[in-house]
């Protein structure tokens, strides 16, 4: 347990309130959104980069270890303290002060601590959103750690592609506070600093704010439910779709029969629009959008994606079954239940995954083999962006079954499955949600010798003090 | 000068004729495409990441400095030799035999020899491209050297959001080979090691070896010419642009009087189409573009481009005094001739500036006022891509003036610009050539004490050897 002096020390370094102590408050700081649960020496809340650098300084000289914490809503326990109750979580939740739009240069300045769902509320009336589409409702500073994709990432890209500049404190006894706070678009004057904290889950520093780059909000929107003629026509499909459609398409995401099935029979707001009520056995979702009202002269979308449908469903590659131009609101809704029917099958043990794209359906079918044989008690329910590589691979054992109550059988598990994702199809085993505790084994694993030497060497110059729930 | 047994021992690393040690040949190697001349011991060019890396060991062990070149189209001396005739020069141009096309994957494994317009040539039947549009035909390491950008930078980002992976040969006594050769597109598993090399010189380590994004090539286009009310109206028509066209709008480029004037009188195969031969103060280049063919149901690109400018013509803010659609042939080689027009006008000193967009006119309108009076004998030319921040500000003094013969003028030049770019307007003293060693002093000057402490760290865990032209 840590020493009642350091508490007070620190308690007069953060501004009112800022030091959370009693188990009921400290609750909500260490369980997860979804997942973990760890316990906190204490809580954090500082308000202001100076505050953060004074607390970090303190905490290094003191070899006191922290853990930056922003919405708390990832998967690989990135933001959670462990169970040991050394840890002092500092959470940028206070952290919303400043938030500084630029309309000429499409950007906005703002603290680390904001939520996504708050920036683009306050973005909305300019007709601009940050263009991170997620489920989840993370804080920025959790977005930059974890460098989160989303759902419309083949069209706006991920965290990094929208990250123009940040203010990072680093674990050092000086607490030095770097301004890497680019307004600018192109900048070639040295090395890119801020690449260093995006992505990797706050171990080398703690950003307080951020530049990020904003887009017009779609005002024209038309959404397809795809059925490809098999799982070798997706990308045939796909290829087709960004020749006719180009940089409309903002979402071409894929859903396995099991998914959609699963959220259908337990998401009663759902609405089932397959032809006969018969789900196929794997559905895209592709939607296309622009930022201008209708002009009367114009093409509507849902005529434009129909044009381009009826083209390629005359093309020579055949590669659709079926397709049908709908509502988005309605098709929007079933992507966005798939977490949660498939969570009312059982026990879910979730897997980020990304290949490149012509490898995602080959793996897919690999599983679909292999799965069956090695763990007989699991039940496939697949989903994921296609258009950028990414598959959320979802694996569900029974609640009442063996497996559920093994502590090693998700060890075995991941082990398993990231053998074949990482080894055999060179894919990733973190997508878009960094390392985290949960991963770290897997990074000792699969990072090159001389990779990890690097990470070690720039930890050491950066921030060696205890920072974060990686060890790089 | 450099020992023979060490001309002997590297001739024997590179294959057949990778070693150029005859003036007349070496000639090219040490003289830029558009700037720089220096002199090499002698140069190296090898043809595989392994004979790179048994290259780069040698020259570490035996403390021997090493040049890497691209294709030395750069314009701030990043990859020819100095007058020492002590440096060798290592080039990729015959780095020039792997080219993996992944179509599913619309991405590109390739060495990092390739120039630009081959890339694109190849790329051609299958409906695809490097998105990066330079007036320069580069090698691609140089691109990734460099981090270039261009004209369209502002549809398809530079060339960091373009590269997915990069195998790298670090100057260390081992000659280290990283392969952060991922073909993924979502992969947050650490630290993101490419990021380093992309825009440092080629100082943290040799590129051998890259995956590139592509994206399809363009069918249809059209282009106006817009002409502002004045210089604040520039933004407000910029975004009224991006409100009403979207991902559509591929380039805003713009033009100053002194910039088109001189084109026009000096590269005879351009047409004036201005208004009774009038040309505008300032002039924006609009371009819109999309990757399919013309549908009959749909409007043309010209008919959608007209329908925006009416809109805006008729909007409160009138921002625009006068546009016009035209064949982007024409109008995108005026834009393509303001470079070699402003030549003929005296000796060319070249700035490429960037700013948030919001400051661009107002930097130019500043100097507009104080160039005159500090530095009578300049004429200002400045044109650049107003979309993405970048400025092209080029200055030129007459070829007979004391200026030109005065070697200091340009460093005092150079020193004046940069002190109110960067010091006044917070401005990047290079948008997209990097440092180099004509900017060295600059980046001494103008980085943080923090951030080149770090970069002095990076570089010894990552390239301790004597690499490049940068001292970071």
């Amino acid at each position: 347990m840590l020493d009642q002096p350091h508490k007070v020390a620190l308690k007069a370094l953060v501004s009112d309130k800022g030091l959370v102590e009693n188990a009921s408050d400290m609750a909500a700081y260490e369980k997860g959104a979804r997942y973990d649960e760890g316990r906190a020496a204490f809580v954090l809340r500082p308000q202001t980069t100076e505050e953060v650098s004074a607390v970090v300084a303190y905490c290094v000289k003191n070899s006191l270890p922290l853990v930056p914490q922003s919405g708390n809503t990832g998967l690989v326990s990135g933001s959670t303290p462990d169970a040991s109750g050394t840890q002092i979580v500092l959470s940028l939740d206070r952290m919303t002060k400043r938030f500084d739009l630029d309309l000429d240069n499409r950007s906005l300045r703002l603290d680390a601590g904001f939520t996504l769902s708050e920036i683009n509320r306050r973005l909305e009336p300019h007709g601009l959103f940050f263009p991170i589409d997620l489920g989840a409702d993370p804080r920025l500073g959790g977005m930059i750690a974890t460098n989160t994709g989303g759902s419309r990432f083949l069209k706006y890209g991920d965290v990094r592609r929208n990250t123009l500049g940040l203010t990072v404190v680093l674990a050092d006894e000086a607490g030095t506070v770097l301004d890497l706070n680019s307004d600018l678009r192109k900048n070639n004057t040295g090395v890119d600093w801020k690449q260093i904290f995006i992505g990797t889950s706050g171990s080398f520093g703690i950003v307080t704010e951020c530049v990020v780059n904003l887009e017009r909000l779609p005002r024209q929107m038309a959404t397809a439910y795809l059925v490809p003629a098999s799982g070798a026509h997706v990308m045939p499909l796909l290829r087709a779709m960004e020749e006719r459609l180009g940089a409309y398409l903002s979402a071409f995401e894929g859903m396995s029969k099991n998914a959609v099935s699963a959220a259908l029979a337990h998401v009663p707001s759902l609405k089932n629009s397959f032809q006969g009520g018969n789900i196929p056995d794997y559905v895209i979702l592709a939607e296309i959008s622009r930022t201008w009202e209708p002009r009367e002269a114009e093409q509507s979308m849902d005529a434009v994606l129909e044009s381009a449908l009826a083209e390629i469903w005359e093309s020579d590659a055949a590669p659709l079954a079926d397709a049908f131009v709908g509502p988005a609101h309605e098709m929007w809704s079933l992507r966005h239940a798939l977490s949660e029917g498939v969570k009312h099958l059982g026990k879910l043990i979730a897997f980020d995954l990304s290949f490149r794209r012509g490898d995602i359906m080959a793996f897919c079918d690999h599983m679909k083999a292999e799965i069956p044989q090695a763990f007989p008690e699991i039940t496939i329910c697949d989903f994921g962006h296609i258009g950028d590589g990414g598959v959320h691979f979802n694996l569900v054992v029974p609640k009442d079954s063996a497996a559920a109550s093994d502590p090693d059988f998700e060890k075995r598990l991941r082990d398993f499955v990231f053998s074949i994702a990482v080894e055999k199809f060179k894919g990733s085993f973190s997508a878009e949600h960094a390392v985290g505790r949960k991963n770290q084994a897997y990074y000792d694993q699969y990072t090159p010798h001389a990779v990890r030497t690097l990470a070690a060497g720039l930890k050491a110059i950066t921030s060696p003090g205890a920072l974060g729930t990686v060890r790089f």
